[in-house]
């Protein structure tokens, strides 16, 4: 509990960059046994004790990591503060899923390899991150609802469609989890949908912003009035301004041979 | 399947611009003999029958565009990822009221005709496209619904009444769609909900942006101080600034012209 | 229906100035009276009557106003189309409460004169007039509501709750309209509920962006290194420019006039 | 009731000053309290008694305190008009946990101290924020409904449910309050769910906008032609313009100085 050097953690950084390709590949790997489980087993079956025994290796790996990098980490309250999720998937295990966050992180890597610009690649973000949690969210309310007596979501269709309903904030409350373990799933999607609509909004009020800018700057290539009232000079105006500024500091050199010569 | 050259696509653009008009005229009067099959007819009464005939002939032309598109164009993978929702109603036939959305870029030619200004395009491209994906919406619910036991949308005023609850994302729940047709039909207009969302704050954010500016040059032009810091010289400013600048160049240029006399 | 002058209406704008008191007044009164009859009365009583031949006579008075100012308009079609709310009220007379939105463009001018920055104002106005309209939705839907068989909104304690639900887009679902004047009324409050969201993000945007300008310029003056990004340079920097600019023009009066001199 | 002197009240603030670390330690104890009455006791048993009296005691403390500050305060209306929370929970005794907006306040200075930019300082005050008023919510409606025949929310894990539904707006409708104080304290939970959304989307927004002006700035900075149109020019031009300058006043200087000589 060191709290001397708050910010370089060479070993730590260095174990993070090794483990990182494995974990993800681990991690997709989990998502893909954990739906198998969900969508293909019933609970107590031979194949679903089998693959729950597979999952709890994965599950020991990835709480393994988290173990030693608490214990390369210099300053572990902070590494404790900054990585809320992983603390909180220790210490509660049927949370499991949300070890796949760390796919969204993979997938953030692929789209930044996409596309060029900022709302090219929030779009594409915002799509996969979404459609992935979406997908780990039904899987997840899915196995806490099925075999519960008054659940109302029964079925994978019925989850899809109730984590389309709670992510757009819709929320029709035909289906709707019963169980503290889909409740906590739901508060996780309802929280992503905020940040979605956020997100959306955000993008669209940029590119917004955008579009008037340019017209503006168009209009004032023109020499049109600008309806809008001032806003920022143009390039043009700038480049007119710094080549009047070079104009006469040419003058003034020329100026400054010249007048020495005559008298002379 | 030719991947050389990526972007120009003349023999594409050239069948794209000659069918331009005629294919929105057939989506309008898709867009009719649907409204009045879903409306008029009940499923299986000759008058049904024909409408239905008549559509799957309309359909048949689309699907007939999109082959002939796909095969003008060079890069085809490219095509088809810049066409998804073509692509989309080729493969789910029952999503045919999609082909649709072809009027609502008609919708958005015409409404730049109409308007100037950014903001005034975009509100008026946003009543026309939501009253028109409502409209279709209702009438894609409505068809899906109608006959199945236990739905809550029997009527299509209850499917335009359950349109309004999902695109405001107010989702009473005293309607919603059973059947998966029906919830597809629901995940676009939520999407398209959350959209129009994020297009009218963007919308009033701009507006609001441009008012504070605007009140904010006044302030400065009136010489007092600007209560909310600093922010954009204005135009008034620049054109001082250059004047300035051009008046030093002329004393300059005399300058140049006189020392040369008094010696001489 | 001359098409020629598309602008200037003088006479109709004399009209509009000359009543605009006394037509607000009315409303305000319109307001009270229905209020009074939904609330105290119930249909068919004496009372009742006597109220709703009131608000008849009301209601001749703004048709009266609608017809003298289409008449008094030159382009008449124009007026129609800048004036879809009174065209409406006009069509649909059980919609009266329509009227009343007149009030919420007094209130404008209320608080126009209370306050003086653009936020404040907006916010005063949305309080305003989100509590009028709610409270007119709350009494229309009440008044379409309460005497039909299955409604959920039968005392007028739950359409101020159904009111809130809507307006905050939440919408539980337990209160929903059931009849078509209910469900316009709902419509009504759904667009302005998507409005208020809309304006609400707007304003904490704008406040948003306000202060980290603000403390962008404050760390530019203290000459510390702005951390997020360039920026406009802050009006020092202007002034900084335009004192060197003119320093320059004084230094090169001092040249003209000195080099004729030494030689003389 | 003087209205003469509107702004300045130094024995209102001096007083304030002095009460507020004492009223907010109040304020934290009146919340354990209140939570233990609420979660712990039921009503009518006597540790119930004990804690609903100490509560009460808390309670003339805090209207002792507003009574003071109107007491103290010169300009008496200004006092309620800018205290509307004091003022409501004067008047309904029932409201008492409104008082809690004070630890709100409190957590405001916490996390001023914690962080230095505003992004981080309102994310931190958000999930504070609403942490707090949602716990306090649930605590509020749990004891409103418990014991009504009709409700629907009889547990605390139903109370805590029902704030996470209602302030993300999903509002499924499974849990709703129907009681006047829980339907009081879902307005406050509305409102404060409308704005927790717009405060999201303007921190996302403002990320946003950063992002693009640094992009923009750093595409500038190496000569490339800027895609998104003009905006502002980078401190390197204001830099290179204000160096031109400095630079063309000191030739001017040389000049001066220069042209006498040659004749001396």
């Amino acid at each position: 509990m060191t709290r001397a050097a708050p910010r370089p953690e060479p070993r730590l950084r260095a174990w993070e960059a090794r483990t990182d390709v494995g974990l993800t590949v681990l991690s997709a790997g989990f998502l893909l046994l954990y739906a198998c489980e969900v969508l293909l087993t019933r609970p107590g079956s031979p194949a679903w004790r089998a693959l729950e025994t597979l999952l709890w290796v994965l599950w020991a790996v990835f709480v393994a990591d988290v173990a030693i990098r608490l214990w390369l980490a210099r300053d572990r309250w902070r590494f404790l503060l900054d990585n809320p999720l992983d603390v909180l998937v220790l210490l509660a295990p049927f949370l499991r899923f949300l070890r796949l966050v760390r796919l969204v992180g993979a997938v953030s890597v692929l789209t930044r390899t996409l596309r060029d610009d900022l709302r090219g690649r929030v779009s594409a973000y915002l799509v996969v991150t979404v459609s992935l949690l979406g997908f780990v969210a039904a899987l997840g309310v899915y196995e806490a609802e099925r075999d519960v007596p008054d659940a109302t979501i029964t079925t994978f269709a019925d989850a899809l469609w109730w984590v389309l309903t709670t992510i757009t904030t819709v929320g029709y409350g035909d289906r709707y989890p019963v169980t503290t373990e889909g409740r906590l799933v739901a508060a996780g999607l309802m929280i992503a949908g905020i940040a979605v609509l956020g997100t959306v909004t955000a993008t669209i009020a940029s590119w917004f912003t955008e579009q008037i800018q340019r017209s503006r700057t168009e209009a004032a290539r023109h020499d049109e009035p600008d309806p809008a009232g001032p806003g920022t000079p143009d390039p043009a105006t700038w480049a007119e301004l710094l080549a009047e500024l070079r104009r006469l500091r040419s003058r003034l050199d020329e100026l400054e041979a010249a007048p020495g010569q005559p008298p002379g």
